[in-house]
């Protein structure tokens, strides 16, 4: 157990904004959220996962929705209050503590807003380790958690529960519902008992952001190593390509950000071209006609001189970055995994190879 | 208080058909699914609205979505059960009787079957006295009733709980659910206290279908009368049109069936043509250049020698059919009403003028 004020904040969004892989929301807005929250109601509980009681009723809280557009609407005071309350109505008793359910620089954040607003406590896990796009792309799936009773409000005051036969109908329904509140919108979903939390959930995910976030905030002082060196081997990441952005298409649909982005070789990689297609998040690396990395390994665009993330709506053309690879949790690589957040599921034409067999050379694949 | 069984069932549903305009879904396939309930579990106790104790909790129950598709789904007995358990959930009390929302062929039948299956018993008051196309044109709206909290159920087992700001949201939410639940879905809205039920219902709805089906089929046998006399003086119908479908045109889109027909005048309106308009339900009805019948009144397509109604899914080229109006509910020309259901919610380029008055002449207005 330990406290989360102003200056964690600043580095968890940091860092988590590095696990969103591109997806998880603007960590701008996200910290504004958070640190308005904090700033009038206090800091805010962290609890190790071991520190929940099994029976204890466990509320992820996340938003919904294309990026793009969740950085542009207000993201409501009373839409916590609102879930809280359906989610205590429903389940008939009291929610123990708030948890996210992503890592992300949005998702990442609400629950922290949420936990300072209704003092509540923060449970120091997700369902990811990163950001996925879909709502039934968490490791609770795996372990045969229901996504519902699914609570979803919008800014606006309208609000529904689902209850569905399998995660996937979650996702079809509440991104239908999604859309038609204006593309974003906050949810809780996957409530469960903290035994369910522990076994499934992706530990100390808030604490490894706040740590990566730090690491980059402090990246340039690294003495003896030079920054990129001290960026990679503390995020321990893969370093996939450097490049400037030479292109960028971007489409939003379904409540989702689709696109693609081409980056023209910089330094040591100049000659070759890179692209990166996402759906929210960076889902496929490519280099010249070679894959490097795919789902569910993270991607990660970084500015080449801050290693600041730049999430896929802040692409811009001319901006130089750094793409790196980041191994994903362990349980992703699963044969259940992989159905869920494999490359095949996303519609590219490849099998998942991990990202340190890529990164180790290979046959072109594509 | 009467008791409805089989034979009064072929009535209703033949009468309601008529009042659906053209919507509200096929009877045959309503009639159905109210007989397998009837025959399984007994008759329906039939409650006129001053029954009801002014506490009590009256539920309504509907299909939504496109006739079409409508017609097409298995309509599961156990979608009743979860809509009768979400909704007693909700409210933390016991629903007192069923109610339509509705007249038409599907729509005045489930709540038939809902109230025989659980055992409860049905009003005799719906929130149109016709069909109408979208959820927030009921009566209820006028009194300032709110839909939600919505039950939304489909076949699969999936369900959704709506509360949202305006009558117009709900719509709005619960129709891109629908759609994405394959295009119909069995709901329970505007939930209500007997008091509210019996001051803005449009009551004895039940009985009015079953007379008019009973008129329908017995038209035949009226002496001294034709049978289109003996048709229009029961179902107090104003003749818009007599005629041979030329061409319908058919599109179903946000789970609604849009279309137009074209009718090319017989008997006394040959060498003249009318084309009539749907969304769901006939919207306006034309002969030559000059409107005859817009909503909220009733446009409805008979069968030129049984007067079976012929709903807007069951149009097909060279049926003949007569075209009849009815007088709405009173309450829909009012200017609340017509701000709800008139010609220009629905994009029509004219005002409302009521159905006797275009009947008794006028200029073209078209």
């Amino acid at each position: 157990m330990r406290k989360i004020g102003l200056s964690e904040i600043e580095d968890i969004a940091l860092g988590a904004s590095l696990l969103g892989a591109g997806g998880g929301g603007d960590p701008y807005v996200g910290k504004l959220v958070a640190i308005g929250a904090v700033r009038e109601c206090g800091p805010v509980t962290l609890l190790e996962p071991d520190e929940v009681p099994d029976d204890a009723l466990v509320m992820p809280i996340a938003m919904m929705g294309a990026p793009t557009i969740l950085g542009e609407k207000t993201i409501g005071e009373h839409e916590y209050q609102n879930l809280y309350e359906m989610v205590s109505k429903f389940f008939g008793r009291q929610v123990y503590a708030f948890m996210p359910m992503e890592a992300g620089g949005v998702n990442s954040m609400l629950p922290i807003a949420a936990a300072a607003r209704l003092g509540l406590p923060l449970v120091d896990a997700d369902g990811m380790g990163r950001a996925f796009p879909e709502l039934q792309m968490v490791t609770f799936t795996m372990g045969g958690v229901s996504a519902t009773p699914m609570a979803l409000v919008d800014e606006k005051g309208n609000s529904a529960i689902f209850n569905t036969i399998t995660n996937k109908w979650t996702e079809e329904l509440a991104r239908a519902v999604t859309m038609s509140c204006g593309g974003s919108v906050s949810v809780s979903l996957y409530c469960m008992d903290g035994a369910t939390m522990k076994r499934y959930g992706v530990r100390d995910i808030v604490t490894r952001s706040q740590k990566l976030g730090e690491a980059i905030r402090k990246v340039k002082s690294v003495s003896g190593k030079s920054p990129e060196e001290a960026f990679l081997e503390y995020a321990e990441g893969y370093r996939l390509f450097k490049g400037k952005i030479v292109d960028v298409l971007r489409e939003t649909k379904g409540a989702f950000n689709y696109g693609k982005v081409v980056l023209e070789g910089i330094g040591s990689d100049k000659g070759h071209q890179a692209r990166i297609v996402f759906q929210n998040e960076n889902l496929c690396a490519q280099v010249d006609d070679r894959i490097v990395a795919t789902v569910p390994d993270l991607i990660c665009l970084v500015d080449a001189e801050t290693f600041i993330p730049v999430t896929t709506d802040a692409l811009k053309y001319g901006k130089r970055v750094l793409a790196v690879g980041l191994k994903c949790f362990e349980m992703w690589r699963s044969e259940a995994g992989l159905e869920l957040v494999g490359p095949r599921y996303f519609g590219l034409d490849t099998d998942y190879i991990p990202l340190e067999e890529r990164a180790n050379g290979g046959e072109a694949d594509v």
